[in-house]
Protein backbone atom coordinates (compact mmCIF):
# COMPACT_ATOMS: atom_id res chain seq x y z
CA UNK A 1 0.00 0.00 0.00
CA UNK A 2 1.51 3.18 -1.06
CA UNK A 3 2.09 5.58 2.15
CA UNK A 4 -0.69 8.12 1.56
CA UNK A 5 -3.01 5.24 1.64
CA UNK A 6 -1.65 4.03 4.30
CA UNK A 7 -1.63 7.41 6.08
CA UNK A 8 -5.55 7.46 4.88
CA UNK A 9 -6.20 4.19 6.41
CA UNK A 10 -5.03 4.63 9.34
CA UNK A 11 -6.73 7.68 10.28
CA UNK A 12 -9.46 5.61 9.73
CA UNK A 13 -8.84 3.35 11.75
CA UNK A 14 -7.83 5.64 15.10
CA UNK A 15 -11.17 7.74 13.89
CA UNK A 16 -13.50 5.49 14.23
CA UNK A 17 -14.00 4.40 17.65
CA UNK A 18 -13.88 8.76 17.97
CA UNK A 19 -16.66 9.05 16.13
CA UNK A 20 -18.71 5.65 16.88
CA UNK A 21 -18.93 6.70 20.58
CA UNK A 22 -19.20 10.48 20.72
CA UNK A 23 -20.66 11.33 17.60
CA UNK A 24 -20.38 13.85 14.71
CA UNK A 25 -20.97 16.25 17.20
CA UNK A 26 -19.15 14.83 20.08
CA UNK A 27 -16.05 14.41 18.05
CA UNK A 28 -13.66 17.22 16.87
CA UNK A 29 -10.40 17.53 14.51
CA UNK A 30 -8.52 18.19 16.85
CA UNK A 31 -9.65 14.89 18.63
CA UNK A 32 -8.29 13.15 15.60
CA UNK A 33 -5.16 14.61 15.45
CA UNK A 34 -4.62 13.62 18.82
CA UNK A 35 -5.63 9.66 18.67
CA UNK A 36 -3.92 9.68 14.86
CA UNK A 37 -0.68 12.08 16.01
CA UNK A 38 -0.74 14.03 12.79
CA UNK A 39 -0.52 17.87 12.36
CA UNK A 40 -3.75 19.78 11.06
CA UNK A 41 -1.98 20.25 7.82
CA UNK A 42 -1.31 16.51 7.34
CA UNK A 43 -5.13 15.83 8.57
CA UNK A 44 -6.06 17.93 6.12
CA UNK A 45 -4.25 16.53 3.17
CA UNK A 46 -6.14 13.81 2.96
CA UNK A 47 -9.84 14.64 4.23
CA UNK A 48 -10.95 18.13 3.34
CA UNK A 49 -13.26 18.55 6.24
CA UNK A 50 -14.85 17.22 9.32
CA UNK A 51 -17.86 15.98 7.36
CA UNK A 52 -15.76 13.92 4.61
CA UNK A 53 -13.59 12.52 7.44
CA UNK A 54 -16.71 11.33 9.37
CA UNK A 55 -18.31 9.76 5.89
CA UNK A 56 -15.40 7.94 5.37
CA UNK A 57 -15.07 6.73 8.81
CA UNK A 58 -18.77 6.33 8.40
CA UNK A 59 -18.56 3.42 5.59
CA UNK A 60 -15.08 2.41 7.10
CA UNK A 61 -16.71 1.24 10.31
CA UNK A 62 -20.05 0.04 8.48
CA UNK A 63 -17.64 -2.19 5.90
CA UNK A 64 -16.01 -3.80 9.30
CA UNK A 65 -18.86 -4.84 10.71
CA UNK A 66 -20.68 -5.76 7.97
CA UNK A 67 -17.79 -7.78 6.90
CA UNK A 68 -17.34 -9.72 10.73
CA UNK A 69 -20.48 -10.15 10.92
CA UNK A 70 -20.75 -12.25 7.63
CA UNK A 71 -18.02 -14.12 8.18
CA UNK A 72 -19.60 -15.77 10.97
CA UNK A 73 -21.61 -17.45 8.50
CA UNK A 74 -19.93 -19.80 6.67
CA UNK A 75 -20.46 -20.71 2.58
CA UNK A 76 -22.08 -23.90 1.84
CA UNK A 77 -24.76 -23.53 5.17
CA UNK A 78 -28.38 -23.90 4.04
CA UNK A 79 -29.85 -20.53 4.55
CA UNK A 80 -32.59 -21.11 7.38
CA UNK A 81 -28.90 -22.55 9.70
CA UNK A 82 -27.16 -18.97 7.85
CA UNK A 83 -29.88 -16.80 9.27
CA UNK A 84 -29.95 -18.60 12.77
CA UNK A 85 -25.94 -18.71 12.52
CA UNK A 86 -25.94 -14.70 11.82
CA UNK A 87 -28.51 -14.13 14.97
CA UNK A 88 -25.98 -15.88 17.39
CA UNK A 89 -23.00 -14.24 16.47
CA UNK A 90 -24.98 -10.59 16.89
CA UNK A 91 -25.74 -11.58 20.06
CA UNK A 92 -22.53 -12.97 21.49
CA UNK A 93 -19.73 -10.81 19.54
CA UNK A 94 -18.56 -7.55 20.70
CA UNK A 95 -18.71 -4.37 18.50
CA UNK A 96 -17.08 -4.10 15.50
CA UNK A 97 -15.83 -0.95 16.29
CA UNK A 98 -15.81 0.44 20.24
CA UNK A 99 -18.80 2.18 20.85
CA UNK A 100 -21.74 -0.22 19.60
CA UNK A 101 -22.98 -0.81 16.10
CA UNK A 102 -22.21 1.70 14.21
CA UNK A 103 -25.15 2.27 11.95
CA UNK A 104 -27.89 2.72 14.75
CA UNK A 105 -25.23 5.52 16.34
CA UNK A 106 -25.37 7.38 13.26
CA UNK A 107 -28.74 6.97 12.39
CA UNK A 108 -29.48 8.59 15.87
CA UNK A 109 -26.56 11.09 15.22
CA UNK A 110 -28.24 12.13 11.79
CA UNK A 111 -31.72 11.35 11.82
CA UNK A 112 -32.25 14.99 12.48
CA UNK A 113 -29.24 16.18 10.97
CA UNK A 114 -26.17 15.80 8.85
CA UNK A 115 -27.86 14.90 5.19
CA UNK A 116 -24.66 13.22 3.94
CA UNK A 117 -24.17 11.04 6.85
CA UNK A 118 -27.91 9.90 6.70
CA UNK A 119 -27.71 9.29 3.20
CA UNK A 120 -24.90 6.87 3.92
CA UNK A 121 -26.72 5.36 6.82
CA UNK A 122 -29.68 5.19 4.36
CA UNK A 123 -27.76 3.19 1.82
CA UNK A 124 -26.35 0.67 4.21
CA UNK A 125 -29.93 -0.10 5.65
CA UNK A 126 -30.82 -0.82 2.77
CA UNK A 127 -28.35 -3.19 1.76
CA UNK A 128 -28.45 -4.84 4.95
CA UNK A 129 -32.10 -5.56 4.48
CA UNK A 130 -31.65 -6.64 1.19
CA UNK A 131 -28.98 -9.38 2.42
CA UNK A 132 -31.82 -10.16 5.02
CA UNK A 133 -34.43 -10.42 2.63
CA UNK A 134 -32.02 -12.79 0.22
CA UNK A 135 -31.26 -15.47 2.92
CA UNK A 136 -34.62 -15.43 3.79
CA UNK A 137 -35.89 -16.12 0.22
CA UNK A 138 -33.24 -18.72 -0.30
CA UNK A 139 -34.84 -20.59 2.53
CA UNK A 140 -37.84 -20.29 0.61
CA UNK A 141 -36.44 -21.66 -2.14
CA UNK A 142 -34.49 -24.56 -0.16
CA UNK A 143 -37.99 -25.28 1.23
CA UNK A 144 -37.39 -24.09 4.97
CA UNK A 145 -39.67 -21.22 4.95
CA UNK A 146 -43.30 -21.53 3.89
CA UNK A 147 -43.09 -19.34 0.15
CA UNK A 148 -46.16 -17.29 1.12
CA UNK A 149 -44.44 -15.28 3.83
CA UNK A 150 -43.94 -11.66 3.37
CA UNK A 151 -39.77 -11.44 3.32
CA UNK A 152 -40.27 -7.61 3.46
CA UNK A 153 -41.79 -8.17 7.17
CA UNK A 154 -39.22 -10.80 7.96
CA UNK A 155 -35.78 -8.86 7.12
CA UNK A 156 -37.36 -5.95 9.31
CA UNK A 157 -37.88 -8.09 12.05
CA UNK A 158 -34.20 -9.55 12.20
CA UNK A 159 -32.85 -6.09 12.24
CA UNK A 160 -35.87 -4.23 14.29
CA UNK A 161 -35.22 -7.10 17.38
CA UNK A 162 -31.54 -7.25 17.17
CA UNK A 163 -30.36 -3.65 16.85
CA UNK A 164 -33.74 -2.83 19.55
CA UNK A 165 -32.33 -5.51 22.07
CA UNK A 166 -28.31 -4.26 21.30
CA UNK A 167 -29.48 -0.77 22.13
CA UNK A 168 -30.91 -1.77 25.34
CA UNK A 169 -28.28 -4.39 25.77
CA UNK A 170 -25.45 -1.13 26.24
CA UNK A 171 -27.88 0.69 28.71
CA UNK A 172 -28.04 -2.18 30.58
CA UNK A 173 -24.31 -3.53 30.32
CA UNK A 174 -25.84 -7.01 30.22
CA UNK A 175 -26.18 -9.23 27.36
CA UNK A 176 -29.70 -10.60 28.01
CA UNK A 177 -31.85 -8.48 25.90
CA UNK A 178 -29.83 -9.45 23.03
CA UNK A 179 -30.72 -13.57 24.35
CA UNK A 180 -33.86 -12.32 24.50
CA UNK A 181 -34.20 -11.30 21.15
CA UNK A 182 -32.66 -14.53 19.80
CA UNK A 183 -35.54 -16.07 21.53
CA UNK A 184 -38.32 -14.28 19.87
CA UNK A 185 -36.56 -14.23 16.56
CA UNK A 186 -36.74 -17.72 17.25
CA UNK A 187 -40.81 -18.08 17.73
CA UNK A 188 -41.11 -16.00 14.85
CA UNK A 189 -39.16 -18.20 12.52
CA UNK A 190 -40.91 -21.03 13.76
CA UNK A 191 -44.21 -19.24 12.60
CA UNK A 192 -43.08 -19.38 8.96
CA UNK A 193 -40.98 -23.08 8.71
CA UNK A 194 -42.31 -25.18 6.20
CA UNK A 195 -43.80 -28.59 8.48
CA UNK A 196 -40.62 -30.62 7.27
CA UNK A 197 -37.72 -27.92 8.53
CA UNK A 198 -39.41 -27.76 12.21
CA UNK B 1 -47.85 28.63 39.00
CA UNK B 2 -45.05 30.65 40.66
CA UNK B 3 -42.86 33.08 37.67
CA UNK B 4 -39.98 31.08 38.63
CA UNK B 5 -41.24 28.00 38.18
CA UNK B 6 -43.26 28.95 35.37
CA UNK B 7 -39.80 30.23 33.12
CA UNK B 8 -38.26 27.16 34.78
CA UNK B 9 -41.18 24.97 32.64
CA UNK B 10 -40.73 27.18 29.62
CA UNK B 11 -36.81 26.56 29.46
CA UNK B 12 -37.43 22.69 30.07
CA UNK B 13 -39.98 22.59 27.33
CA UNK B 14 -38.13 24.86 24.67
CA UNK B 15 -34.42 22.88 25.38
CA UNK B 16 -36.29 19.78 24.84
CA UNK B 17 -36.85 19.41 21.09
CA UNK B 18 -32.99 20.77 20.80
CA UNK B 19 -31.19 17.75 23.20
CA UNK B 20 -33.67 15.43 21.59
CA UNK B 21 -32.95 16.32 17.92
CA UNK B 22 -28.90 17.36 18.34
CA UNK B 23 -27.84 15.31 21.02
CA UNK B 24 -25.69 16.72 24.23
CA UNK B 25 -22.66 17.37 22.43
CA UNK B 26 -24.68 18.97 19.76
CA UNK B 27 -26.51 21.48 21.70
CA UNK B 28 -24.97 24.49 23.20
CA UNK B 29 -26.27 26.84 26.03
CA UNK B 30 -25.94 29.52 23.58
CA UNK B 31 -28.99 27.23 20.89
CA UNK B 32 -31.19 27.34 24.66
CA UNK B 33 -30.70 31.14 25.00
CA UNK B 34 -31.62 31.54 21.08
CA UNK B 35 -34.75 29.06 21.90
CA UNK B 36 -35.57 30.33 25.20
CA UNK B 37 -34.97 34.28 24.48
CA UNK B 38 -33.47 34.61 27.91
CA UNK B 39 -29.48 35.96 28.68
CA UNK B 40 -26.79 33.68 29.89
CA UNK B 41 -27.64 34.96 33.31
CA UNK B 42 -31.45 34.34 32.84
CA UNK B 43 -30.52 30.70 31.88
CA UNK B 44 -28.02 29.84 34.58
CA UNK B 45 -30.17 31.49 37.60
CA UNK B 46 -32.25 28.12 36.78
CA UNK B 47 -29.63 25.33 35.65
CA UNK B 48 -26.15 25.62 37.00
CA UNK B 49 -24.55 23.84 34.15
CA UNK B 50 -25.27 22.30 31.01
CA UNK B 51 -25.31 19.36 32.18
CA UNK B 52 -28.12 19.89 34.89
CA UNK B 53 -29.95 21.33 31.95
CA UNK B 54 -29.20 18.11 29.62
CA UNK B 55 -30.88 15.49 32.94
CA UNK B 56 -33.42 17.72 33.42
CA UNK B 57 -34.73 17.86 30.09
CA UNK B 58 -34.41 14.75 29.49
CA UNK B 59 -36.16 13.50 32.76
CA UNK B 60 -38.77 16.24 30.87
CA UNK B 61 -39.08 14.53 27.60
CA UNK B 62 -39.40 10.81 29.12
CA UNK B 63 -41.89 11.99 31.56
CA UNK B 64 -44.14 13.72 28.46
CA UNK B 65 -43.38 10.19 26.15
CA UNK B 66 -44.34 8.39 29.37
CA UNK B 67 -47.60 10.23 29.50
CA UNK B 68 -48.79 10.61 25.81
CA UNK B 69 -48.29 6.76 25.57
CA UNK B 70 -49.90 5.71 28.75
CA UNK B 71 -52.97 8.00 27.81
CA UNK B 72 -53.39 6.00 24.36
CA UNK B 73 -54.39 2.81 27.07
CA UNK B 74 -57.91 3.39 28.64
CA UNK B 75 -58.33 2.08 32.19
CA UNK B 76 -60.16 -0.79 33.33
CA UNK B 77 -59.01 -3.03 29.95
CA UNK B 78 -58.02 -6.13 30.04
CA UNK B 79 -54.18 -6.38 29.90
CA UNK B 80 -53.73 -8.42 26.90
CA UNK B 81 -55.61 -5.73 24.99
CA UNK B 82 -54.15 -3.02 26.99
CA UNK B 83 -50.91 -4.34 25.81
CA UNK B 84 -52.37 -4.25 21.83
CA UNK B 85 -53.42 -0.78 22.21
CA UNK B 86 -50.06 0.36 23.89
CA UNK B 87 -48.24 -1.04 20.75
CA UNK B 88 -50.56 0.47 18.07
CA UNK B 89 -50.29 3.60 19.33
CA UNK B 90 -46.32 3.41 19.70
CA UNK B 91 -46.12 2.26 15.70
CA UNK B 92 -49.07 5.34 15.13
CA UNK B 93 -48.32 8.05 17.16
CA UNK B 94 -45.69 10.61 16.15
CA UNK B 95 -43.08 11.94 18.60
CA UNK B 96 -43.54 13.08 21.80
CA UNK B 97 -40.55 15.27 21.76
CA UNK B 98 -39.47 16.21 18.27
CA UNK B 99 -36.41 14.28 17.09
CA UNK B 100 -37.53 10.70 17.76
CA UNK B 101 -37.82 8.59 21.11
CA UNK B 102 -35.83 10.24 23.97
CA UNK B 103 -34.61 7.66 25.46
CA UNK B 104 -33.25 5.78 22.57
CA UNK B 105 -31.55 9.03 21.89
CA UNK B 106 -30.19 9.45 24.91
CA UNK B 107 -29.16 5.80 25.33
CA UNK B 108 -27.01 6.03 21.93
CA UNK B 109 -25.76 9.50 23.05
CA UNK B 110 -24.40 8.92 26.49
CA UNK B 111 -23.61 4.50 26.53
CA UNK B 112 -20.15 5.76 25.90
CA UNK B 113 -20.12 9.10 27.66
CA UNK B 114 -22.01 10.84 30.09
CA UNK B 115 -22.71 8.57 33.04
CA UNK B 116 -25.44 11.23 34.68
CA UNK B 117 -27.17 11.00 31.79
CA UNK B 118 -26.77 7.28 31.22
CA UNK B 119 -27.99 6.82 34.88
CA UNK B 120 -31.07 8.53 34.17
CA UNK B 121 -31.41 6.92 30.72
CA UNK B 122 -30.64 3.33 32.83
CA UNK B 123 -33.21 4.10 35.73
CA UNK B 124 -35.70 5.18 32.67
CA UNK B 125 -35.48 2.02 30.98
CA UNK B 126 -35.62 0.02 34.40
CA UNK B 127 -39.18 1.59 34.87
CA UNK B 128 -40.21 1.22 31.44
CA UNK B 129 -39.74 -2.42 31.31
CA UNK B 130 -41.49 -3.36 35.36
CA UNK B 131 -44.60 -1.46 33.15
CA UNK B 132 -44.62 -3.86 30.85
CA UNK B 133 -44.23 -6.48 33.45
CA UNK B 134 -46.99 -5.54 35.24
CA UNK B 135 -48.92 -5.32 31.92
CA UNK B 136 -47.68 -9.16 30.92
CA UNK B 137 -48.38 -10.50 34.62
CA UNK B 138 -51.77 -9.21 35.19
CA UNK B 139 -53.02 -10.87 31.69
CA UNK B 140 -51.31 -14.39 33.03
CA UNK B 141 -53.75 -13.49 36.09
CA UNK B 142 -56.88 -12.77 33.82
CA UNK B 143 -55.76 -15.41 32.29
CA UNK B 144 -54.94 -14.53 28.80
CA UNK B 145 -51.36 -15.27 28.74
CA UNK B 146 -50.06 -18.53 29.94
CA UNK B 147 -48.18 -18.77 33.38
CA UNK B 148 -45.22 -20.47 32.80
CA UNK B 149 -44.19 -17.54 29.71
CA UNK B 150 -41.03 -15.75 31.07
CA UNK B 151 -41.95 -11.99 31.43
CA UNK B 152 -38.92 -10.07 31.65
CA UNK B 153 -38.60 -12.03 28.20
CA UNK B 154 -41.70 -10.58 26.83
CA UNK B 155 -41.32 -6.81 28.27
CA UNK B 156 -37.59 -6.94 26.35
CA UNK B 157 -39.36 -7.95 23.68
CA UNK B 158 -42.06 -6.11 23.41
CA UNK B 159 -39.13 -2.77 23.97
CA UNK B 160 -36.84 -3.87 21.78
CA UNK B 161 -38.76 -4.68 18.42
CA UNK B 162 -40.42 -1.20 18.85
CA UNK B 163 -37.52 0.46 19.44
CA UNK B 164 -35.38 -0.89 17.11
CA UNK B 165 -38.26 0.02 14.41
CA UNK B 166 -38.63 3.45 14.77
CA UNK B 167 -34.59 3.74 14.23
CA UNK B 168 -35.15 1.95 10.87
CA UNK B 169 -38.45 4.27 10.56
CA UNK B 170 -36.68 7.29 11.11
CA UNK B 171 -33.81 6.23 9.05
CA UNK B 172 -36.71 5.20 6.13
CA UNK B 173 -38.86 7.81 7.06
CA UNK B 174 -41.86 5.31 6.53
CA UNK B 175 -43.74 3.54 9.38
CA UNK B 176 -43.46 0.44 7.23
CA UNK B 177 -40.72 -1.23 9.94
CA UNK B 178 -43.13 -0.23 12.61
CA UNK B 179 -45.87 -1.44 11.25
CA UNK B 180 -43.86 -4.91 10.44
CA UNK B 181 -42.97 -4.77 14.29
CA UNK B 182 -46.25 -5.02 15.64
CA UNK B 183 -46.97 -7.89 12.90
CA UNK B 184 -44.28 -9.07 14.68
CA UNK B 185 -45.15 -9.24 18.21
CA UNK B 186 -48.20 -10.35 17.46
CA UNK B 187 -47.25 -13.67 16.53
CA UNK B 188 -44.82 -13.53 19.35
CA UNK B 189 -47.85 -12.92 21.87
CA UNK B 190 -49.90 -15.49 19.60
CA UNK B 191 -47.48 -17.85 21.01
CA UNK B 192 -48.23 -17.44 24.49
CA UNK B 193 -51.63 -16.95 25.00
CA UNK B 194 -54.43 -19.22 26.73
CA UNK B 195 -56.22 -21.02 24.34
CA UNK B 196 -59.33 -19.46 25.68
CA UNK B 197 -58.03 -16.17 24.39
CA UNK B 198 -57.09 -16.60 21.00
Amino acid sequence: MAKGLETRQSILERAAPLFNQRGFAGCSMGDVMEATGLEKGGLYRHFESKEELAIEVLRYSLERATRIRLEAVPEGTRAIEAISRYIEHFVVAPSAVPGGCPLMNAAIDSDDGNPALRAVVRKHLCSWKKRMRSLVERAQTEGDVKTDVDVEWLADTIIATLEGALMMSRVERTRQPLRHAQRSLEVVFASVKTERSR
